[in-house]
């Protein structure tokens, strides 16, 4: 059965089922009128809080707009349902939390976030989908300012914390200090990885001489007139002041990570990286490399997206587990640590098995949500 | 247990499952990616419809602004969430029906109606919920014209059409042709109420010499200035001219029905009405009078909305069933011809143990969903 069969088949790939068994009267009037009265006035009296009585307590919203589907761009809210109950499929299925995709069909930024707001009561967290750079950027942020519960955009976190943990590993393998990093990408996923590796490097958990991150136009610098706020701040994250072509970057990096499209990474340029160079050729479905030509023309590790090579790296193995951990110690708002804590703690866990070709866990291994739970109990 | 210690237990009336095992890699490539982007783009590109291929097919929204929840009056969103699962809950266990509760903070009616209309997408059918009348009309007819998806305001239609299911079983029982019928209440069931008992008129479907509806002033009448545009078209659709006090419509009525407050009828006021009136007294949790009394007052037969007298009305007897009928035979659009239909459908399958204690079928007899499905199979 293809994929297109099996959504026919079963329309939807969710089932909402009631907790509660209705029998009698009496249970009816438990779970709705006039028991139910009770509960409605505790809250409206602020005794209850309604987080602690209804499923906004537990449910994970996995809300899009449509603006980013996969790698066909703006394919709209209607269109990017499927992949929006998948994800909530994989909330359900790796880390037993109830989820629900709610596509809203409005991309202006302002009108998008108050809709999210006006409905955000009725969650425990939002995960953010598919959402195009760099309104993403201003979307997380204002709703994760203005409300209570964890938001996070996982095309930028979850991305981030798999990518480092692949990261992690791979530097254990080269055993190099001072590593020179080359970020290929700039929008949602870049801009994630860049920032967390960052945070990994000042709490020394990763020695790196600097980072680079280049977009279509080159290097992400400050003397470059042509960038958006979230750009420029970038440049200063990353100390670039004179931009330069990505084929001059790449000489002599250690690290390249690719978040671009397909085939951006010409071979020969991965023979002018120094010696034992790691490639992770993220874009998807078609890397930004050959891995048989990465690794031909000197490549140590290569990563890709795909599922048919070794190393895939895929934000599948992280959110599930990183939602579960925050709602389990009721962390509301997600800091740097706490990804930085589970791209560790996923790192740890697949330590003994570290190889080459064997950089993460599988994401069907459903020892790791409560790992990771755990790890974050830590820092709660 | 009492309703508040099972809230707390339960934290979340309803569950959220995978329809789909995720046990291989190749699991995973079916419903999330790559696989799930065929259907995607097929959708995008108009050759999938997205209600046959997600839970958008199948999920009944119970939407509240929580401006009028159960007799608490505006205790708003958060507060109303409660009430709004224990609906999803009753049309699991009742219809077998995937239902979750969407409350939303926006008690504009142009802003409230643009949300809804923004994540309709989402759902199958939209059940209206608890929404404070006049605003309640203007926010379902518009959705209901601008959306492709049954909208139904359940505190106006589940309550007319089981209302209208227990009138048609009274009238049986007393025999009488060209009933005079008084409703007192022009609110959101009201209204609904005295619109479908006109229709099943006009369909010689029940004999009444007409039908007078009172709010706290008076007899709607069209010689009031007092009245909004939906108590003026009550006007016009039961032919009143002149207003009058209650107390004097009820001389020589054959029916009461009451969708007020506590205590506004007098039991000497019943005295007044023809013999063996028929009083539906619906006011939550305390009716309009009390049953002993009113069968002392000359009540032949008396309804309330209360269980643990009999002649419970409880919309719940009609609005999972409706939901799944008009899920099933794909009715886009709720018509007063389906709403008598489904009270008929009620009324007749009851007959056989029809009497002046026994008006309904028990809201818990599972045989009734495929009934009233079957039903509108007819007419769809």
């Amino acid at each position: 059965m293809n994929s297109i069969e099996l959504h026919k088949k079963l329309v939807g790939k969710l089932r909402i089922k009631s907790a509660f068994k209705v029998e009698t009267k009496e249970d009816l009037s438990l779970i709705y009128t006039p028991g139910v009265g009770e509960v409605c006035k505790s809250i409206n009296s602020g005794i209850l809080d309604h987080r602690k009585v209804t499923n906004a307590g537990r449910t994970v919203a996995v809300i899009s707009d449509g603006s980013a589907v996969l790698g066909f761009g703006n394919i709209e809210a209607k269109a990017a349902l499927p992949v929006m109950e998948g994800k909530s499929v994989i909330f359900n299925e790796f880390a037993e939390l109830d989820s629900y995709p709610i596509c809203i069909e409005e991309q202006d930024v302002d009108i998008f976030i108050d809709i999210v707001k006006r409905i955000s009561i009725n969650f425990a967290a939002i995960n953010l989908e598919d959402i195009s750079a760099p309104r993403c950027f201003e979307i997380e942020e204002r709703l994760s300012n203005e409300l209570d519960i964890p938001i996070i955009h996982d095309d930028q976190h979850g991305t981030a914390i798999v990518t480092l943990s692949a990261l992690l590993g791979a530097v254990t393998l080269t055993g190099k200090k001072d590593n020179r990093v080359v970020v290929l990408g700039a929008g949602a996923a870049g801009t994630a990885i860049t920032k967390l590796i960052l945070f990994a490097a000042q709490s020394k958990r990763i020695s790196i001489a600097y980072i680079k991150v280049f977009d279509s136009q080159g290097l992400i610098s400050s003397d470059r007139e042509d960038l958006n706020k979230y750009k420029r701040e970038l440049a200063v994250l990353t100390k670039q002041t004179k931009t330069e072509r990505l084929s001059d970057g790449l000489s002599g990096a250690d690290i390249f990570i690719g978040v671009s499209v397909a085939n951006a990474l010409q071979h020969k340029e991965i023979s002018r990286m120094s010696s034992d160079p790691i490639i992770f050729a993220l874009a998807n479905p078609v890397p930004e490399v050959d891995r048989e030509l990465a690794i031909k023309a000197g490549a140590y590790i290569v990563a890709t997206g795909r599922s048919d090579y070794p190393n895939q790296i895929n934000n599948a193995l992280a959110y599930p587990d990183l939602f579960k951990g925050l709602l389990t110690h009721k962390i509301k708002k997600v800091e740097m640590s706490h990804k930085l804590l589970v791209a560790e703690t996923i790192y740890k866990y697949h330590l003994d098995k570290l190889d080459v070709n064997n950089l993460l866990p599988s994401i069907l291994d459903k020892s790791i949500p409560e790992i990771i739970s755990n790890s974050l109990k830590s820092i709660k």
